[in-house]
Parts: C-alpha cells; sequence; structure tokens
C-alpha cells in the first residue's frame, strides 16, 4: 500500500485495492508485474539526439524521418500528442522543461545547446516551436527564435486561436483577442 | 408559471419560484417588472444596416465606428463576445444564422444580400468572418469569402488553433492538427 500510494493521484484507499489485487494474483503474474517495473527503469531512456524516451540509444522517431523539420517541445508527453495525429513527418526536440525564472529555471538548465549543436550540423531548415501556449511556452518560444533565426532557419509557432468546433460565445475573452488580432487571409 | 416556464431553461419548479416571487413583490414592483417586458418587445429591433438589436433605426456601434472593416458574425450575441473585447474598432454584420441545408437553411435564409448591398455602397475595405469555427461557420465563410473575393475586398477569418493557456496534451487533436498545419513564421 505504500508503494502504490506513491503513484500520482492513487491515495490510501486505491493503494489498498490495489495491493488486495496484487494479492489475488497468481505467483508469476506479481513476478511479471515486479519485473515490469524493474524493466521499464532499467530500459527506458532518453534519446541521445532529441531527448524522447527511448529503449535504444537512437529513438525510431530520429531514426526514419525527416530531419529538416524539427519541432521543439516541453515534455515527452507533448510528443505522444503530436503523433497521435499522424500529420507531422517530422522529427522532435524535447526541451525538458520551460524557461521560467519565478521557478529558477533558467535557458541553462532545458536541452537549448543540444538543439543548437542540432542546427549546427546543418540540414535543419524549419523549427517548429510547440511549448504550450501560456506565459512561460511564449517566453521560451521567442528566446529560441531569437537565438535561431540569425542562423538562417525558419522559425515557426503552432497557431493560436479559437478551438475548432467551439463557438466564439464560449470562447475566453484572451484567446478571441487573440484570433481577431492574428485573423488571416481567406 | 406557466408564462415563466416558456422560459429558456426554466421548468415547473423554478417557474414556480419565479411565481412565489412576483407574488412577494409590491404592486408598483410587478408593474415595473410587467411594463419591461412589454417594451423590450415594443423597443428592441434589428439595426437596419446590421441586422445587430438596437432601440433606433440605426445602432450605436453603426453610427460612430470604422465602416472600412465589416466583421461578419451568426447571431447578434456574437458581437456581444467581440464587444466585451474592447480590441475591434469597425462596424458588425450580423447575417441571424448560417448557411446550413441539412436543416433548410440556404443562402437566400441569411443576411447576405443585405451584406453585398453594404459593400456595393464602397468603402468597406475589410471584411471579417467571425461565424463559428464548425462546419456549417466554416461553409458559410468560404461561400462569402468566394462572393467577396472578386469584388476586391480583403476577406480574412479568425485564426484557428490552440486556446492561449491551454496546454498541448489536453487540446483536441482536430485543433492541434489544425494549429501545426496552420503554423505561421516568428
Amino acid at each position: 500500500m505504500n508503494e502504490f500510494s506513491k503513484l500520482p493521484g492513487v491515495g490510501k484507499k486505491t493503494a489498498q485495492r490495489y495491493a488486495y489485487r496484487v494479492i489475488g494474483m497468481t505467483e508469476s503474474e506479481a513476478r511479471a508485474f515486479a519485473d515490469a517495473i524493474v524493466n521499464v527503469k532499467r530500459k527506458v531512456r532518453y534519446c541521445k539526439v532529441c531527448g524522447n524516451f527511448t529503449e535504444s540509444e537512437v529513438c525510431s522517431i530520429c531514426e526514419t524521418r525527416d530531419k529538416s523539420v524539427v519541432c521543439v517541445v516541453k515534455e515527452p508527453k507533448d510528443v505522444i500528442a503530436l503523433e497521435k495525429l499522424h500529420e507531422f513527418k517530422g522529427v522532435y526536440h524535447v526541451l525538458h522543461g520551460v524557461i521560467d525564472p519565478m521557478n529558477g529555471v533558467s535557458p541553462n538548465d532545458i536541452r537549448i545547446k543540444e538543439l543548437l549543436a542540432r542546427v549546427n550540423e546543418g540540414n535543419v531548415k524549419e523549427i517548429i516551436m510547440a511549448t504550450n501556449p501560456d506565459v512561460e511556452g511564449e517566453a521560451t518560444a521567442m528566446y529560441l527564435a531569437k537565438l535561431l533565426k540569425p542562423l538562417g532557419i525558419t522559425v515557426t509557432r503552432l497557431a493560436h486561436g479559437i478551438p475548432i468546433g467551439s463557438e466564439l460565445e464560449y470562447t475566453d475573452e484572451v484567446t478571441l483577442a487573440r484570433a481577431l488580432i492574428e485573423r488571416k487571409q481567406m
């Protein structure tokens, strides 16, 4: 119970339910469960190119996809969100954080020099800033754009605006104002 | 109770609560309430230029603002949503609906010829399509853009994309894919 309650969102009661379930497992089921926990910790590491989770030295995305377009994200889970779309054919760069001076995160604390190293190797034509559209995500995107544009690279940002399928009436004012300012020609 | 239950979202029980409240009013309070109901119906009408609600022949927005930019919306409540931003300096055109063949709404059923008449008077430089980002809203915007662009008018559309302050992980896939496709240069 103590161990299960270390998981996010698991309280005492849920931990107890989990523990009872483990007791109800066969010996080999319990062994497989324990092995999976040890293995995931032993095998999963960061891709040495993009910083995403992988079981090999270089992840399968970095090995097989178009390296001229790099999508910069905050965390590995953002890669999952984007991969679900089956839309993006390029590679990723996971920063493992965003610049956030209020919480003591400076540009040196996230994987910015690794990104610059990738750019310096050549071949990168476009970098898509896909950090979250919040204060820190915006600031990080701006900071990186300033570093990258002098290197002759096209720097783009995910579009901000009204979510598809929503209604003007229920869109928050900040988003609606941004959608108006960033209106585009049809 | 019968009358109150005609209001949207008011059921029997709420109608009863409202009726009891009316009984608890003074004679003059009840009179003021009744007068307000008669007056709103008698005085409020559509602005003959833009189609928004107004108490005069031409609404205050049409009378005072920049007529070279026209923002096209579906309903009067969308004008309220946009006015809250204090961002837009132009005028509106309320369509009172969107093209929706499945529900029998054709281009002739909404205020499109009134929009074309305004354009033909000259002075209009830009038309912003601010219909909702759903199937009917998009179709209506496309239909109008096709009509208006040959007249030499700049036709723009509110930006679609990730709402400000949200996270990639929680953005629906259609919106995220659109934000990726419509990414813009920084």
